[in-house]
């Protein structure tokens, strides 16, 4: 079952019109998020910036009041406490005039799925380290939509993706499992759905805020490093630094920490603060929602 | 009546799974075109762009052999042959994962409506000259999204039309007809959803191809212009080279040709370079299409 709209319908019912402007220009605001327990962890973060998205679009009131009462019962219609959700709040249906109409009747779409239980001694959504190999596609600037908005518009990851495809086709059949790229100005910004992380001489690096989606899980980890007083650096980096540092990690919230294996063939590891990250990052999840 | 993956079905039940890519991502392309006394205006310039868009999207398969079937059919349904015509691909339902599946069962959308009769002595789908301001939002660099793909990824050109209503609401209350865009290097690039044309000392000019989509509309004039041994320039322009223009015009398949009435409340106008090729476009759509 998911919750389309306002009511829970069958899963092969759950529908929008064509003339949404989600579907037309992908003209919408989505979350994804992770269930533990049936507790949807850090659930205010995404919601603020669940807000702070429909705000950029210019539908400031697009959020509906009862969304945690929405998510719930899309969990306990389909049984589930340990989950992915992903929440979607788009423009509605408008039709005729690309000009946005001010008046918002939005379509709110709950889609949940099953994932393993987390926290400490949990499991993973994953099953591998990722293989990550550095694209072309360049990662649409700020300037031209604004980095933190999570919209509907992700071709630009897609394409990313695509090449991945492309390279395997090419070599060893093999698709990466994460695209890196890179902003217009040739520094490393994230991966099509995740953000990354890397170790250098004990000190823990992320690229700054600019032309990358900052996400929650990110700010979960850079949090768990400052209480640790790990040394922490946000900066500029090329591909090269990320080539050949120490450890190398992708967070995102179904991933939580998810180490590198190889970044463009380059081996890499996970090692020991990727390690102590993980278990306060279970730590956490643990605290909060068990 | 709409026509849906294969179906004609009622308005009101012309619907996609909120799984189907083309809502989740905005992973479709389409084309907007002009249907004139029962023919689609150029249809294979139209048809040509949306095999590319998928190309680029990689799913090079995914436009349906009749889809000139499916026009018509939608077309005879609803008894109109003067109209809009938007066709639209998704990559379909792929449930799960971010990277597409090589596999695509994509879904064709029609959708139409009336429009006024065209060609020699015919209406027009706008009713005075355009009211142009040119906003902040940059243009969505081709590193990015290859510019000449024509995607359901709408928010560049969406979030440039609200800012023209933000813009009306410190001002006049009066919103701008078309968002006026540069690409990130500051030059200007083209209307949220047209091309931008210009006259100059007799000289026609228009932003090169780069880092805008080049219109099937603005393909026509270029060939309208040749044909009449008309000076051109194709070139990289500053928004006050536009706004000191003698004539400014913009182009797309619905608009056909619509003069600019102002830029940033500067005057401009009509002239007789606008009005002529106006008038060669309608002799062009007479001549194909009645």
């Amino acid at each position: 079952m998911y919750h389309v709209d306002g009511d829970l319908v069958a899963r092969e019912d759950a529908t929008v019109s064509v003339e949404d402007r989600g579907f037309r220009y992908g003209d919408a605001a989505f979350e994804t998020m992770r269930v533990y327990g049936g507790t949807v962890f850090e659930w205010e973060r995404h919601l603020a910036r669940l807000r702070r998205t429909c705000e950029t679009l210019g539908m400031p009131d697009a959020v509906p009041g009862d969304l945690a009462a929405r998510v719930s019962e899309t969990l306990a219609a389909n049984d589930l406490r340990e989950a992915y959700c992903r929440v979607s709040v788009t423009r509605g249906v408008q039709p005729g005039k690309l000009t946005p109409d001010p008046e918002v009747d939005p379509t709110v779409v709950v889609v949940v799925r099953e994932l393993p239980v987390g926290g400490v001694g949990g499991g993973k959504s994953w099953t591998d380290p990722a293989v990550v190999r550095s694209v072309e596609t360049r990662r649409v600037p700020d300037a031209c939509l604004p980095a933190d908005a999570k919209t509907h518009n992700y071709l630009n990851g897609i394409l990313a993706r695509v090449e991945l495809r492309r390279a395997a086709a090419e070599g060893d059949g093999r698709v990466a499992d994460e695209a890196l790229m890179r902003d217009t100005e040739g520094f490393v910004a994230e991966g099509a759905s995740s953000n990354l992380f890397f170790v250098d001489d004990g000190t823990l690096h992320t690229p700054a805020a600019g032309d990358l989606l900052p996400g929650v899980t990110r700010e979960v980890v850079l949090e768990l490093a400052a209480e640790e007083s790990f040394p922490v650096e946000e900066g500029r980096y090329t591909v090269g630094e990320v080539r050949g540092a120490d450890e190398v990690f992708l967070t995102n919230s179904t991933w939580e920490l998810r180490p590198v294996a190889s970044v463009d063939g380059v081996i890499t590891s996970d090692g020991p603060i990727t390690n102590l990250l993980t278990r306060l990052y279970e730590g956490r999840v643990e605290a909060r929602c068990y």
